[in-house]
């Protein structure tokens, strides 16, 4: 300070200027490895280095080594356990997206191979999910109709999940992960909701045993097609779906209640669709309206790269069908994988999961799969069946497998509404009220969100639920950003703390000083708004002391300990009220500026502008600072001149 | 904390949770009136509350009363000033929208009117800007050719006005004026650069005096057309030109010297105008190829409600011009206002700017003006002539009245190339090559901003410049908001302060105890990075530890002090941070949470599922409660044993 009257017990310091090229390295790695992959890779030879980089690529090949004998009988269990889901979903879902049953087994065999080689999650079985599946009935059924045209609707789904998986593996390799970020929990929960709805509707079609139906998927179309058609509602049907429904939702009832029970409700499904078949095919129950799947041919996944439709006139749709689908799938595949990642405490690389991901679409869209992706419920049952690795996938595409081969006949006689009974239940887990609930006891903005999300969904559309759920959470990111806090800082008693008086009633405000808390970084899109809402703090506090009579206002410390950066838009914005504070004959101060921050500052002048002298390492050292100043300028007015005259001198 | 071993010193405070509806409305009056518009009308009578809201939406009302003839001196003086600038420029930015000249004086006249009643700066100069009317060049005319169907382009480009002021007034009237302070300064400095060089490059055609000119607006284009056509190229012109445009640059270059000149820089544009007009009149220079303006209609602004053309099959291109130029002339006329109410130290309202912008549009739709906005050039004109209030408007406004009422055959012979070279004159001063030179040294990232911008209207189209501007801007602020920072804190020598470690490189760690900073409010964004970055760090540490065989890791201090606010995507990562940390047999304790943090964690009962005895006032007192563990725990065991049994009957 150089000022033998007052001496700081601190100095801010500002650290030294980093090479361009250093710091946007630094920077460029902060924001797209911020895991920092490459970290084991550091002082290796470079054997050891072509090793943890293809172990990196193919975990399978860091795990397997490692694989016992013990993690085999628990991945065996748990891969046959999840396999009897599979079959049953596999199905159901594919009928959801208007395709042909078979692909939907089809899509339980290729893409868990290669998500066991390359997925770093142990937990997640791959398998196609409602929700994608519904999405490429809505998107690709209005251009395409499956019943008129199905060779062609089957390449644009297979182009779909081509391009899903292109965008997932670019995504991951382009480190682009944080993208998936911007879908926010609220987003996803009321999204989910919405369409574990209207798919619920759906399946009135199958229930109802009704042979027409809306291709809209909005409850108002729905409904008006379910009453105007009352008198071809079929009771044989009804009777059969709803006893179906009945008993899942029983056992998945029970076996919430009891953690050991949870086999049953793995097996439910498979079940149901065996005592259905049984059913079926000993009433002759299809002769009396009951709809059934019918042949299914035998043999496994045809090749279909031929099938890709890259010359079509829908082209366009295939790939947007692809990028929404690809996204959402993605989306829950990540947030499912890092769920149970959490409960046994290891890490997923994000970006490793959606190349995983992408490979896995890529590879399933040329071997006839649709999208798959990381379906909750399977993952679930394959968590609690204590699966330990990978294996478990490798294992249910094996039991899909013999499936394909050999069991197909079996299936000829099962009734369509028991695959309705079966998404139904599955669905009915995924609207999660009780998630919705905890938003609007925590976080009124986030309940919004929600329930907006799921009323575009259900009574829009899926397509106009997901623009409205993206827009609500990037606007909100946008109001965020454009109204930061500013908080007034007051001191708590017998103590150098200051902190928010509206937080602690005890904190005193210093008479003749503002103090304030700037809440973040500043940037353009802020600095407006914080040069008037801090111009205005000022006034207020101005018209408080004058109608209180007290003592009058002297100085203003900005607290900068939440500023982590700036821009040249908020420099200028120092500037501007470094100027109106002067204006008024008052004295600007600055506490603790950051880093980023004061290296900025110093590189735009604006210090030598505003005096070094001015910034404090912490809020009680300026207000230290000015007590002085005011206190000794009361006895000896030439004090603060001296102080003021360094200005001149730096 | 009620543990006889330990006392901490201060509370963290949970202040009460308001009432819904209380915390909504100061929401929405912080997001949407942060300068609390209606603070001076609380309290008074009815008759006071008219009396100040028609002051507020009419501020002419409000200084009317106050003013003086010395006031009225100063502003006549600068009126004509500005209004001997307005009538070679208005002329020249109509030719510049491929509008018929008259059409730029009479936007000179009853838009500044409007402005003078309802606008809150005292040195805005109103007027059409130069690159609003290449845009409506540029936007209209790759739809309707303005040589081949005049009359419905003049409709089209007041269609554009109007909804242009449409949205200006709706911004303002729903106060989303911040949706402006998205176009960061970098991205107006680029944009308006690289649209000056856009309008410099056009100016060759009236140069060079070509009849020919590409519709393009890219340099490649011009280029081409410029030297397609070198049998075509005009030395009388050329002549002309250069020397015109000699006289204004080096007249602008003394000006700027010598503060006292800027009369004759004022003066300038008219003088050339002048002194065209007559050499091409003595010299019939007009029979030689030298183009003239040509017979200009007398009398003042015909009524055009009628000319607005909502029925036409155009409309959607008219909105589209009106929105983007209408935001464009609002971003650079707002923050002209700003810039020159600094200087003075006044306040502009930013809202009551886009009414005043948005009416004074509509009017000026309605009585054939084109867009108009504060020009940067005539309102430093205004500023510098000494102009005390809007009055300045008025006197100028009344001055091209007279123009438009008896001066317009003077303009007969006034050759287009003194109009090119007063363009060029004023859009070199536009290329802000000093402020890109300053955002190169102060922020590379801002440089890149702002040299896309330049870049994409150079090379590519004004609209893809704006494209890319805004979208390098979202971008950006959505990676801010995606990755924020984390610091490690370490202990300032004999003292309490808790500093980054990086700034501060005598700042020591604390064994044992790791401290972390969170750089930004935490929400669905950015909490995944967040935990990813988080846990790395912690990582970091213990292997660090682990190679230097120091003392391991116990204690893992969050200190929220810039944790402004909180989403339930940042509270769940908080539960799974605790769980990793818990699951390494390490300890979580949080330092400072502010209001809206500590009381979103209690009511998702996160602060219970932590025990409250881990959160701390300050970093510092956090560390006091970890060393008295740590060390109590080395000489009895129990104690820690203790401690954490409080975590069950909390």
């Amino acid at each position: 300070m150089g000022n033998a009257d007052y001496e700081c017990p601190h100095r801010v310091a500002i650290p030294p200027a980093k090479p361009f090229f250093k710091s946007l390295q630094s920077g460029l790695k902060e924001t797209f490895f911020p895991d920092d992959p490459f970290r084991p890779l550091k002082n290796q030879p470079a054997s050891t280095k072509l090793i943890l980089g293809l172990q990196y690529f193919v975990p399978f090949l860091e795990w397997a080594p490692r694989y016992t004998f013990e993690f085999f009988k628990a991945d065996l269990i748990a891969g046959i356990t999840i396999a009897s889901l599979a079959v049953p979903q596999g199905i159901s879902y594919a009928s959801l997206a208007k395709l042909p049953p078979i692909i939907g087994l089809y899509s339980s065999f290729v893409p868990p191979l290669v998500y066991a080689m390359m997925g770093s999650s142990r937990d997640l079985a791959v398998g196609p999910v409602a929700v994608a599946s519904l999405l490429i009935f809505c998107m690709l059924g209005k251009e395409v109709n499956p019943n008129e045209n199905p060779k062609l609707y089957v390449q644009l789904a297979l182009t779909a999940t081509f391009f899903a998986g292109l965008l997932q593996a670019a995504f991951g390799i382009l480190r682009l992960g944080f993208i998936v970020d911007f879908l926010s929990h609220a987003t996803i929960v009321g999204f989910m909701g919405g369409a574990a709805t209207i798919v619920c509707l759906q399946q009135l079609k199958g229930i109802l045993g009704l042979v027409h139906f809306t291709h809209g998927t909005d409850l108002a179309s729905v409904m008006r097609s379910v009453f105007s058609q009352i008198h071809q509602w079929r009771w044989e049907t009804g009777v059969l779906g709803c006893s179906f429904l009945f008993f899942l939702t029983l056992i998945r009832y029970f076996s919430k209640r009891k953690q050991s029970l949870f086999w049953i409700n793995a097996m439910a499904p498979l079940m149901s669709v065996i005592l259905g078949s049984i059913l079926v095919y000993f009433t002759h129950a299809e002769k009396h309206g009951v709809l059934v799947i019918g042949h299914l041919k035998e043999g496994l996944n045809p090749l279909s790269i031929s099938e890709l439709a890259f010359g079509s006139p829908y082209l366009r749709t295939a790939i947007k069908t692809g990028v929404i689908t690809g996204v959402i799938g993605l989306a829950e595949g990540v947030a499912v994988g890092r769920t149970f990642a959490m409960f046994k405490n290891y890490q997923i690389d994000g970006n490793k999961e959606m190349i995983a991901f992408g490979m896995m679409n890529i590879a399933g869209s040329c071997t006839s799969c649709y999208l798959t992706a990381g379906p909750f419920s399977r993952s679930a049952v394959n968590f609690n069946a204590g699966c330990k690795t990978a294996v478990s996938n490798i294992v249910m595409a094996t039991a899909v497998m013999i499936t394909l081969l050999f069991l197909t006949p079996l299936f000829h006689y099962t009734p369509l509404v028991v695959l309705s009974s079966i998404i139904i239940s599955a669905m009915l887990g995924l609207i999660d009220y009780e998630a919705a609930i905890h938003l609007w006891g925590v976080d009124k903005l986030d309940f919004l969100v929600c329930i907006s999300a799921y009323i575009g969904v259900v009574f829009g559309s899926v397509e106009i639920g997901l623009v409205i759920a993206v827009t609500i959470s990037l606007l909100r990111v946008l109001l965020y950003v454009a109204r930061p806090k500013t908080i007034v800082l007051g001191n708590i008693p017998n103590s150098m703390i200051y902190r928010s008086t509206d937080q602690y009633p005890i904190a005193s405000n210093v008479p003749g000083v503002l103090i304030l808390q700037i809440g973040a970084p500043i940037y353009f899109s802020n600095a407006n708004y914080l040069r008037e809402r801090i111009l205005r703090w000022i006034n207020e506090e101005e018209d408080k002391l004058k109608s209180s009579g007290e003592s009058s206002l002297h100085y203003v410390i900005l607290d900068m300990t939440a500023v982590g950066s700036i821009d040249t838009s908020g420099i200028s914005m120092f500037e501007e009220i470094k100027k109106s504070v002067d204006a008024r004959g008052l004295k600007l101060l600055l506490a603790n500026p950051g880093s980023e921050v004061i290296k900025k500052l110093e590189k735009s002048k604006f210090i030598d502008n505003m005096g070094p002298q001015w910034i404090f390492l912490t809020v009680g050292e300026a207000v230290t600072a000015c007590n002085f100043m005011l206190h000794t300028c009361k006895s000896n007015p030439v004090v603060i001149d001296r102080f003021s005259a360094q200005d001149a001198n730096v």
